[in-house]
């Protein structure tokens, strides 16, 4: 298949959240206290307050469309990133560059799981912001290009009925993907070993709502020893990915929501076939003292049918796809983060997948994914005019 | 290949010291303060003391030859465990009925690094200890049966001079191995990022010795959270190994040592093929705003160079073999850890390597190993006796 031909739909992309967010989404009495965007002129940044905090946005997570040359690490301002970080219509313009038909954007300034909001005193006050930045989400940021974007809200982190409540609430705008922690105990929240999100587990699944577990959800970087380079903790970072997985496939929580499903957002996929081998072999060879019981599955069975996984170039995840499985496999670009391939992903793409059938380089594309998050983009542009080709020419300059 | 023509030589295996082992080994001076074996009738195990300090041996390194049914993690006595976990004798008697050849083994009750000897106030007498050790080890362990063993060294870890002396010591009597910690910080020592182990560093690649760094060496398990199955921590240990990799790779190490070689033992292959591809990755996509330099190479093929890896049954590694490089992989028995598969592990080898063509199967199981721990066991017996097939002839029973 030539790479004109794909049809590209990534589900992990991010979004730097304009100034004007919280314009149209809030009621009267909560305007006054939304986060607000404030230069820093000393600096040349700009940074959002809220409630005591300030947050700049770092300057490898906006670096789309610039050289390696170039990365660094400081803060940064909307002057000097890309429009299509924060700006809807220069956001699809990008998309149509890169020929990427569909996206499913994460949080910045709020933090994967929406826990910048957990930290005020009115938690009332924090739930209405919620349900604002998920209103705005879904529908000025999603919503002005309907077929293009797989919506993705936070949840209220601190409550599980609050948070079962706002899954019902957004799944009947069609917002079926919900952002969570990939170690809640590390950000001050019980683990998923008891049954203290039991609420909002059940909702998902009730709902089909994917919980996307992003690299970094869990606030924690890896511990580096005195000395140690930074490259060791970029090298290292996705490695909470797998443990992420690892608590929940050994926790209750896959068998007691047994059509629970999860994303390992931007948490690669080489590393899987020796992951699914392990835990099938410590299963095997340990469960006699550990107790463990999957009944007549295979642990990695059981991780198959719960969990979707991301790659933005992994040669040996697509390598080892069948060990893997095609039908868990999903393509992200990362936009606008430092890891992504834009503009050149369908190259990039092409690259890793020689060899691959049209079948399977379908749902690596876009099928697994639009199953995955019941996403329909079919139903608002005719299927050819889907393609990488055909998104392309849509870009006049 | 059938299995009974295999030739295995095992990187990594286990040796219970037995109660004897200071006897023959130790000036004078220095016999009454030995560690001794000590039996604690209360709770029917055997323990060893020194300086103070208690240390049982655990249930599960010494399983050797039970079902998983039996598995458990309680301390154990001499009586309880195989006579080939710490009997020379009955140690071979097992390699034969298992048609292993050679062995290298690790040690267990001065711990990986024999870090119980640091514990001394007196490091002189701490110094003669890890000399008698050695000696114990090479001298008798292997000694004994000329061939068959792979000799390993532990190093007095206090001193990075001492352990060079070391080093330079036992490779006169053909040691050319040594342990060492995934993560010396971990134990309390410096980490690998300064210029402290130069000394040792440099010994070890006069000498061409291998440095071998098992998992666990660290002496730190994967911190669990409040609830979670251990599991969790038995299926994530092994990634000590790529933390201790990573660490080396970005360190200026392997730079500054070009031909010093490291041995990550029971660290498994699986994961080698996504850990290359991403450090390559990083390296190109951060290196400009990181400041690494690997001149003209790329960091996988660094780590090629200097790290050899071992499987025991990890069929990820071995489809991908040709990504990780088919002469840095070296086969493991792990005898007596509850991870082994003696008897059986002529079956499991052939299992896992079905379709390999010889000249691969003959340097996962053997050639890779005796070239790189420059071990020559057909100067004591003709090749076509070390076969998988004449050693279990040679077994009576």
């Amino acid at each position: 298949m030539r790479p004109e031909d794909f049809i590209l739909v990534s589900v992990d992309d991010h979004v730097v959240e304009p100034p004007t967010m919280f314009d149209n989404h809030l009621p009267d009495k909560w305007k006054e206290f939304a986060p607000k965007s404030v230069r820093d002129e000393e600096r040349g940044i700009d940074v959002w307050t809220y409630e005591g905090n300030v947050i700049p946005n770092i300057g490898l997570n906006a670096v789309a469309g610039r050289p390696p040359e170039e990365y660094n690490i400081e803060p940064t301002s909307y002057d000097d990133i890309r429009d299509g970080c924060y700006d809807i219509h220069e956001r699809v313009k990008d998309m149509n560059r890169n020929g990427v038909l569909g996206s499913m954007c994460f949080p910045s300034f709020v933090q994967f799981c929406g826990q910048l909001f957990s930290k005020a005193d009115d938690l009332d006050m924090a739930l209405n912001m919620v349900r604002a930045y998920n209103d705005w989400h879904i529908d000025e940021w999603c919503g002005t290009y309907p077929g293009r974007f797989i919506p993705l809200s936070i949840p209220p982190i601190w409550d599980p009925q609050l948070m079962a409540d706002e899954v019902r609430r957004v799944a009947k705008k069609g917002c079926r993907a919900v952002t969570f922690s990939e170690s809640p105990a590390k950000l001050g929240w019980p683990h998923v070993f008891g049954d203290h999100w039991d609420p909002f587990f059940a909702a998902c699944e009730d709902e089909g709502t994917v919980i996307a577990l992003h690299i970094g959800s869990s606030s924690t970087m890896l511990a580096l020893e005195p000395g140690a380079p930074i490259d060791v903790m970029i090298t290292l970072t996705p490695l909470n990915t797998m443990h992420a997985a690892t608590d929940l496939l050994w926790s209750s929580v896959l068998r007691r929501f047994p059509n629970l499903q999860f994303a390992l957002s931007e948490g690669g996929t080489g590393w899987l076939p020796y992951w699914l081998e392990r835990i099938d072999y410590v299963y095997q060879q340990h469960r006699f003292w550990t107790g463990q019981d999957f009944g007549d599955q295979l642990p990695s069975q059981v991780a198959k049918d719960h969990f979707s996984f991301c790659f933005i170039s992994d040669a040996a995840g697509v390598a080892q796809r069948d060990a893997i499985g095609v039908d868990s496999m999903t393509w992200e670009c990362d936009y606008p983060h430092s890891d992504s391939t834009w503009p050149n992903s369908p190259e990039s793409v092409a690259k890793q997948l020689e060899g691959l059938s049209d079948e399977v380089v379908n749902k690596f594309t876009h099928e697994n994914a639009i199953r995955i998050y019941q996403f329909d983009p079919f139903a608002f542009r005719p299927k050819e005019q889907c393609t990488v080709g055909a998104l392309r020419a849509e870009v006049n300059d």
